[in-house]
């Protein structure tokens, strides 16, 4: 059926357009009943919402926002590029807030960012983010969020995502593969879906290669570099300490390098490391780091592109527009084997 | 004499307050003549001015804006965070531009941030920019410039550097004692003032050192990672290569290592490498890398503290609020001696 929209369906089910866009945003302030009511009359009807498009009616601010986590990191800064070079296309600006991996500084950003400042939104959530009500309230009030990398699951729009079940499949495999029987995996937050799913596949190579998980196996780093350099340290100086490690994070295997150097431990001899991390400087490290590397300026590009399409069409399918776009996993010194050399 | 403002001394010299403005701001609209005239009288009766302050009575944005190269360099990665920390204390936005070194960019972004969308400008110039005039337009219609790092001799503001004169001359100092006597300096400009500097401290320790200088020895990059892999190839494949480098800008030093890697030219024991660089990974490198380290987040820090307060006083001395804020000199394996070993 053509032409389906909003008012059509509050008619049908006689219960207000406010009422019907909410349930269609999954608000909490309606009930699970009228949520599945309003769904299923959608679904029936084939109705595909844009509830951006009448933004565009009104005055643009001509400005998206990027809300990240940080930017010295090489993955962000990289996709930054990307985002960039299709604002710049569009004629738009490019506002960057950076979280520091603080729920709260989020919330902090989603408030001011209300005021009408921006007409969209392109983000990766902080390490600490669980609760998602201040993005549905942007959502809410029109403005489109679109999320790369770092996603929240619970939130339908836009995704640009890498295969991280795969990839943590891949990087655990891979050290398997090389020898290593005791692994390590490093990350900042055991909340975040991307972090879920690395682990998952982490825990899924280990079951498949008949090697045992242990909770313990989880290093849980933060955004505190000292705090990191300390656990990482106090994990090495150990007799036992693991003969393979994955960092989920780029700058964890910048500090797992130089705990490895002073203490003395040699890579790849002692103890195999791979990271997820698009570093420029990756095969130039003593020895050279195996990655995982994520299409870092294609996800920006993806993201921006998908914010672009909401904001200019009146229907919208954000499935059709959410994209996963495959890591590459680089071979390199850090993960070889002592027969193999250098 | 206190109290001194732009209306007495116009009314002084019979001309409008707009020419004493231009004047002051060294327009090109105003003659030579007229601007001793004003200058002359200024100073006489000790005027301090802030053109600024004013544009606080009006509407404000809260946001300013940052105009920088690039985010995919450790530097500006770090500056950012500096410049955010203080903007975020005094509830300001934060908009980034980057003019990917190209200085049509960057006229392309100040004709969009003209109206009246920023409070004000922390910059970094692009590698190509030697004309200042869309600089010069937006601080006469009231935007207050500041510049960090890559600065703009001609005009008259805040301005946040490090003392690249004299770390051009200790890296170049440094190399020479290390043995090299065919060192090649690096560069992306042979314009930017911060580029003339560092080759000026360069060439002073070749002469204080009794080594000649050659215009060959400078090796002209640009932001085309192709054109500069090509370049400095070309450079190393020579039988009678240098035995030192200087990389002025962090990629190089980056490209130059893949380089000599690929050549198996050994660094340091065929060719000795310096860079200016804030890589938290150069101290894992292979070898780790010497590094002039510049203090990237607290120029950051510096120049926002100084854009906010321009914005903030009625009164305003540029060159008190000016830093220059000294690099540092990290020795690593990259310029260790052959018997001196790792």
């Amino acid at each position: 059926m053509a032409g389906v929209n909003i008012k059509m369906l509050a008619n049908k089910l006689n219960i207000s357009i406010a009422t019907v866009s909410k349930a269609l945003h999954d608000s909490h302030e309606i009930s699970l009943a009228t949520k599945q009511r309003v769904l299923a009359l959608a679904e029936e009807l084939n109705y595909v919402a844009n509830p951006y498009a009448s933004s565009l009616k009104g005055k643009s601010s001509k400005t998206i926002a990027v809300v990240i986590p940080e930017v010295a990191d090489s993955f962000f800064a990289l996709s930054i590029n990307g985002i960039e070079s299709i604002a710049q296309k569009n004629g738009y600006h490019v506002l960057i807030y950076l979280t520091h991996e603080s729920f709260s500084n989020e919330q902090a950003i989603f408030k001011v960012i209300q005021n009408g400042r921006v007409d969209g939104i392109i983000m990766s959530v902080s390490s600490e983010t669980t609760h998602t009500d201040h993005i549905k309230d942007l959502q809410l009030k029109g403005i489109p969020v679109v999320f790369f990398d770092r996603v929240c699951e619970g939130i339908e729009t836009v995704k640009i995502t890498t295969n991280d079940f795969q990839s943590g499949y891949d990087a655990t495999q891979h050290l398997i593969e090389c020898g290593c029987k005791n692994i390590s995996f490093f990350t900042i937050s055991d909340k975040l879906a991307i972090s879920q799913y690395r682990l998952a596949g982490h825990r899924q190579a280990l079951t498949d290669h008949q090697l045992e998980f242990n909770e313990e196996d989880i290093v849980l780093c933060n955004n505190d570099e000292v705090f990191n350099y300390e656990v990482i340290k106090e994990l090495m100086k150990q007799k036992k300490h693991p003969d393979g490690v994955i960092a989920s994070v780029e700058k964890l295997a910048t500090t797992f390098y130089v705990v490895c150097k002073e203490l003395r431990i040699s890579i790849p001899d002692k103890v195999k490391v791979i990271s997820f991390s698009n570093l420029a400087a990756a095969a130039i490290l003593n020895p050279s780091l195996t990655t995982i590397t994520q299409p870092a300026f294609e996800m920006g590009h993806a993201a921006a592109s998908g914010l672009f399409r909401i904001l200019g069409e009146k229907l919208f399918n954000y499935k059709k527009e959410s994209l996963i776009m495959p890591s590459v996993l680089i071979v390199r010194d850090s993960t070889s084997s002592p027969t193999k050399g250098k």
